[in-house]
């Protein structure tokens, strides 16, 4: 593994040797592991320095942390059956921070520690926009949204979900002049729906397809807001063509802020409801998109060659020093559990306002909070934040 | 007539009286007066103190400014026999700056100097905003009017310009809850379209229409730009509902940006060209509006009373200066009259900067600009700025 502030992307790629098989299998591993976020995977890779060494010391953290039970580990065997089954299905997974992941993507907080992709690597690689709708769109929203993503596809990889309505539209818009690549959120063996299995293979033939979710895995309703952070992190920006308010477009949206990308919106009709999300976008200050020139005129510069000019991306800043030291001598960490427990509730609380407001070492508490995480206690959040899981009342100190 | 710096609506109009009826048939033959624009017209009720004396002055001011013959001024009698007219159409003559005349229109550089008002004067004193847009409108973009203009009527005047599409179905919503202003292109008893006489009088029953052309005129393509001037003056605010790009809707939202009124714009699909002119405002922040309350949340501060708490409005500032004082001793006028024209082209020039580049005072070189706007060698435009007319060189100096 390389050490986390260094993401690979900022690197050559061919002098840096690929992850190997063994430490690919763990960090596939630790990632499956009941418990592990994406937030404490990387916490546990910076802290453990490979999966192997986190892999063992994940039973005594999440006993440390309250857990009765020791968590499901997936064995070395399921992560090389996994592999394999990808290998079949023209995928590899690629590993957070390691050689090929895509550096937008790396720059999230809550980045997926572990991605299978399906097709050309490279796509990931190379300037994208994420073309985002409803399902139920309108004939007139369908049409923008594939003749923008024609225009955009000829300098940019288009990104979207795969779905019905305007993410159809928009790879098929692509497709017939560019890349495009398709974030699903179910195993990449679950087309869905399941009428764009062919869309998925013809996805896959030149540009790539995206999964965070393993093999087998059913797409449903709770796993669409992950799959929208990939397809925010994996872009420059997002164009929202259609959306009703409250749907998973403006999620998509609002993360791509968030991630500090370009929000881009279709404007339309007040009388259509499905136009009423991106007007919403609009008042908010994205930008008014008619044409793919709205969009190319106001890219922002790759934010990953930025933080290189900047200085490297260090995503958790603030945190990073704790870990840098040897976490010891270590009070009692009972206590600092039980104050951390005290000072927490379901609503999200900074990790430096909890810090501040502990009499114990930052150190302390990033073992505490990590440890509570395993143990299924508490959870951590984009934004260094944590949130008391609202079924703590059943746990016992 | 008051002084031209303490407008009259700034004034109890209980107090002040309302203009004799020979000074109403001057300042009506001032404004008709060949040449006379209404900038000139305000410059000359200023220098002069009275339309009558204006009047007299007039034809020795043309003369200096270099034009062979008189101009032409309108008779007393037919000042009388217009007025007569209008009282028999139930109308009435409002003068630039005298009690009635709506404050906010009166802010105007070149706010009309009379205006022809049939149905309630009052109607004109009320807050109000504008709602405009295409002739050819689209079924959604006239329900769009007439929801915005029933919502609205309920607390402010609905003003519009009586045209196809858009103005009436703003005008037809604002009947039903409340009252509405048409400002129409030619005179008052020339309705245009012809189909819309009958709207007309609905709207002068409970509101009013005001026309600054005199009775008789039949709108034609040029009078529209002055109207839509009206329809933003008298209003805090326009709402564009649909505009195609360089359509006189647009001209409206950049007249009333430029008096500090408030633009509004509703969106549109990219495909419809209707909608074009609408986004494009909202590109050049114009509020995105989809309800009334886009509208009732955004409107600014009544301007004119916003003036009389900061102090008097002073709509050519900089210029009452040499006004104020007397005009003498003046240097050979020929001469700073040959040397402004020459600094003078076609393309606008600020007054400021030609009173500057003068080795005159800027009392003479006004002098010379109203002679020379009386000759129709220039022309004034708001913003204080002053054209030479491109005949120029059919004029011997």
């Amino acid at each position: 593994m390389l050490p986390r502030l260094a993401p690979a992307a900022q690197k050559d790629a061919a002098i840096v040797p690929p992850t190997p098989s063994h430490e690919l299998a763990d960090c596939w591993r630790l990632a499956r592991t009941e418990g592990v976020g994406p937030i404490a995977w990387r916490r546990l890779l910076s802290r453990f320095g490979s999966a192997a060494a986190a892999l063992d010391a994940l039973p005594r953290l999440a006993r440390a942390g309250g857990r009765p039970a020791p968590p499901a580990i997936p064995t070395a065997d399921d992560a090389h059956r996994e592999i394999e089954r990808l290998a079949r299905l023209g995928a590899q997974l690629l590993v957070l921070d390691e050689p090929g992941y895509p550096p937008l993507l790396a720059m999230l907080d809550d980045a997926p520690p572990v991605i299978a992709v399906q097709g050309d690597v490279d796509a990931l690689a190379a300037p994208a926009i994420a073309i985002v709708g409803g399902r139920n769109a309108s004939a007139n929203g369908q049409r923008m949204a594939e003749n923008l993503a024609a225009e955009l596809a000829r300098s940019l990889i288009v990104v979207s979900g795969l779905a019905r309505g305007i993410d159809a539209a928009a790879h098929a818009g692509a497709l017939a002049t560019g890349r495009t690549v398709a974030v699903v959120a179910g195993g990449i063996d679950v087309p869905y729906p399941p009428e764009h299995a062919a869309m998925q293979r013809r996805i896959a033939e030149t540009g790539a397809v995206v999964a965070e979710a393993p093999l087998g895995t059913t797409a449903q309703a709770r796993h669409f807001p992950r799959r929208n952070r990939i397809i925010a992190g994996l872009s420059l920006g997002v164009v929202v063509v259609e959306a009703a308010l409250r749907s998973g477009s403006l999620i998509t949206a609002r993360l791509a802020q968030d991630a500090g990308r370009e929000v881009f919106a279709v404007p339309g009709s007040p009388l259509d409801p499905r136009s009423r999300g991106t007007n919403d976008l609009l008042r908010q200050g994205a930008i008014l998109t008619e044409t793919a020139a709205d969009v190319l005129d106001n890219l922002p510069q790759n934010p990953a060659r930025q933080a290189t000019l900047d200085g490297p991306v260090a995503p958790q800043a603030g945190l990073a020093q704790p870990w840098a030291e040897p976490p010891e001598p270590f009070p009692d960490l009972s206590l600092v559990r039980s104050h951390v427990i005290d000072l927490l509730g379901p609503a999200p609380t900074p990790i430096d306002d909890l810090v501040r407001r502990c009499q114990f070492s930052a150190a302390a508490v990033m073992v505490v909070l990590l440890e509570l995480e395993l143990a299924g206690r508490i959870e951590t959040l984009p934004g260094n934040r944590v949130a008391l899981l609202t079924d703590e009342a059943h746990w016992t100190e």
